[in-house]
């Protein structure tokens, strides 16, 4: 089965509000077992809808609207649908009661007039009553297609779609689609296509794609089943081998464990402490740890020590170390690193310093530069990055890095 | 001149990722003075693709497409653009280079093969270097139409559109648009558009739309000009009503100066150096102020104390006052304002200390109470909020109220 999303809104089209609610029902589509090729925005415009509405049906089994159900004399879906399915308009006497009672609690003495236009159904459609407005949502089903208009404030069309359309879906769909996320770091999204290629070409049932963010890579292993066992069955075995060519790459086969949840997760799994001594992210890497609920058993300070003075001062880091190398330098991050171990009496300290730019690279010491160090007890790993884009850019990357470098630290000496 | 938006890519169809792209292209558009009747949604696949392209050609005189630009087999936008206009791919050379450049200074040790694919380019398409990836932009002209295609990644995207495509589109216009952005913080959006109503109600050219950003509230002022000089003539008295409204809660009236910039220059500008004393926050605050070039010269380090512990070691916050009060007070954020002066020995301290969730809330102290403390010399401004939202919004909320405590607090004793 096919659907297809149209959203309706001149404000969309002008970019006053973000289409949240084809993210939301093409999430839903999606893990109904729903194909989606298409997905069109259109304005509150007659003869556009009316064009829009017939190549949706056309193309698909199922068409989603959502937005220009409301009073007003620019709403016009409901009454475009009923005439490309030639279906004429009615009133429909419960949905006036809804109208009347909605109004009656409510802070407007009397009804505006044009509300009544929200009581009209397209004759033979099901009415889906809305809990939390006057425009109730409306199915219309011809020759095997089925037209379904919802309201578009998403606080009134998500409780509808949830409440009365997921339940209409699911039982036109025999099989349900599960999937399950990959996520690894320190590789990029073109070698990780290189290393699956094999797998992404021979694919049907599951399938698999990849997904880039920063400094990460996620893969989504998919499969369409008759049920959950037969989906789990499916999926294992593609999982297991993806997680067997990235090795420790993979930090994460849970779609909700962010890289910092991971970081965090394996701290509190071999009782470990760790601290934070950041130059040029100054404070990121502290902040994407605390994103975690709980990080408080795990990271007790973080030091920001963006001047030389600060790094000597807090991080002991040598003034000749400064002096002979620079604030830039694999020695640097390699004192702050220890000095943070010590400062804040933890068991692991991330050290990063780097050259964020747009200034203050030279050649022998280019804007991305960064050096960051992990000291884990005695031991301190130093790595050297050289990374791409603006000032913002190089610190977004650097953040991953260094949690990431945590991460590969702790697996490296306790696993 | 209408233009449509074409955003490619499986992950939108599936619901993985939200469209911010069309949001973000439609406001430009909207702001450029194009007219948008069509947005569209497609996979990657080639077919529907070209059929997409074609339609949107035979509505619109410049379309726009973002994704599938990318190395992998899936990435079919060009490719498919190439064919819909009849133009041969040929390898460019000046791309090939810049792409031999990004890797070299990179972390991989090879270029992956699939990546010289991003060397083709469609025969008289106008290059766009991009700086962040690996995938130049293109413009292809042909009959009076234009296709503009970008790579669907925001960092990527976002500086190639702003950097040249807006010129280009600009240059298409006989009239130009101009615009000018009133941005503002501590006043939500609806009470700024109460206090704007007159203004936006008359408004003909220029027009008037407030947006709302986490914490802050940007105005923009719009006027459709013949030339430069008349549009600023048109621009000028209408911000300076709304400055004189809304006082000191404007912080800047430049488009491009976020509120970190702005505090970083109002540092600057009375030779102030500023630290950051954080609990709740751990090191975002600093994170913001290091987000400006230069930061350097007012920022030299920050302290996350996250345990109270560290807030007694590095603030010196007495142990009774954390013991009587809490961690989470107007008594623990005010020594910690004042002990982050003097630790740091800097003129400015912003403390934060605040329960953002989901655990840690009692009945007297739910979730999203936070206080904020700012210390200059020998003067303490203490504040309390209660913020909405989970665990990352009410850190996002304070950490934008935290920047601007600073401002307002150097406003009110340096100006």
């Amino acid at each position: 089965m096919v659907a297809e999303l149209i959203s309706v809104g001149t404000e969309l089209l002008l970019g006053n509000i973000v289409n949240t609610n084809a993210h939301f029902l093409a999430q839903k589509c999606a893990l109904l077992g729903l194909s989606m090729y298409n997905q069109t925005v259109v304005g509150d415009n007659r003869e556009r809808l009316k064009e829009a509405v017939s190549t949706a049906l056309s193309r698909a089994d199922v068409v989603i609207l959502t937005g220009g159900l409301g009073p007003t004399e620019d709403d016009l879906t409901k009454e475009t649908c009923a005439e490309v399915l030639g279906c004429p308009l009615a009133e429909d006497g419960h949905t006036r009661e809804r109208i009347e009672s909605y109004f009656k609690n409510g802070i407007y003495r009397e009804i505006p007039e044009n509300n009544w236009k929200q009581a009209m159904v397209p004759q033979g459609a099901q009415v889906l009553d809305n809990d939390n407005g006057t425009a109730p949502g409306l199915i219309m089903e011809k020759n095997g297609k089925r037209l379904i208009l919802l309201p578009g404030p998403p606080v009134e069309m998500i409780p509808l779609f949830n409440g009365q359309v997921e339940p209409y879906l699911r039982k036109l769909q025999p099989e349900i689609l599960m999937s399950r996320m990959v996520k690894m770091c320190g590789v990029g999204e073109s070698l990780a296509e290189e290393m699956l290629l094999d797998l992404i070409d021979g694919q049907t049932n599951p399938t698999i794609a990849t997904y880039a963010k920063t400094g990460e890579v996620h893969v989504r292993v998919t499969a369409l089943a008759p049920d959950e066992t037969v989906g789990e069955r499916l999926i294992k075995p593609v999982v297991k081998e993806i997680k067997k060519r990235f090795g420790r790459a993979v930090y994460s086969v849970k779609e909700e464990e962010t890289l910092e949840m991971s970081v965090v997760r394996l701290l509190k799994k071999h009782e470990l402490t760790v601290t934070t001594a950041e130059s040029c992210t100054g404070g990121m890497v502290a902040g994407r740890l605390i994103n975690v609920a709980g990080a408080s058993d795990v990271f007790k300070e973080g030091f920001v020590t963006y001047s030389n003075k600060a790094k000597r001062r807090r991080l002991d880091v040598n003034k000749s170390t400064l002096k002979k190398h620079g604030a830039v330098s694999r020695e640097t991050a390699r004192e702050m690193a220890i000095g943070g171990v010590f400062a804040a009496d933890s068991d692991v300290c991330i050290a990063v310093t780097g050259i964020a730019g747009p200034d203050g690279g030279t050649e022998e010491k280019p804007v991305g530069l960064v050096y960051m160090a992990c000291c884990f007890k005695d031991k301190v790993t130093v790595e050297k990055y050289q990374f791409k884009g603006n000032r913002g850019k190089v610190r977004e990357q650097a953040v991953v890095r260094a949690l990431d470098l945590v991460r590969r630290t702790v697996l490296e000496y306790c696993e």
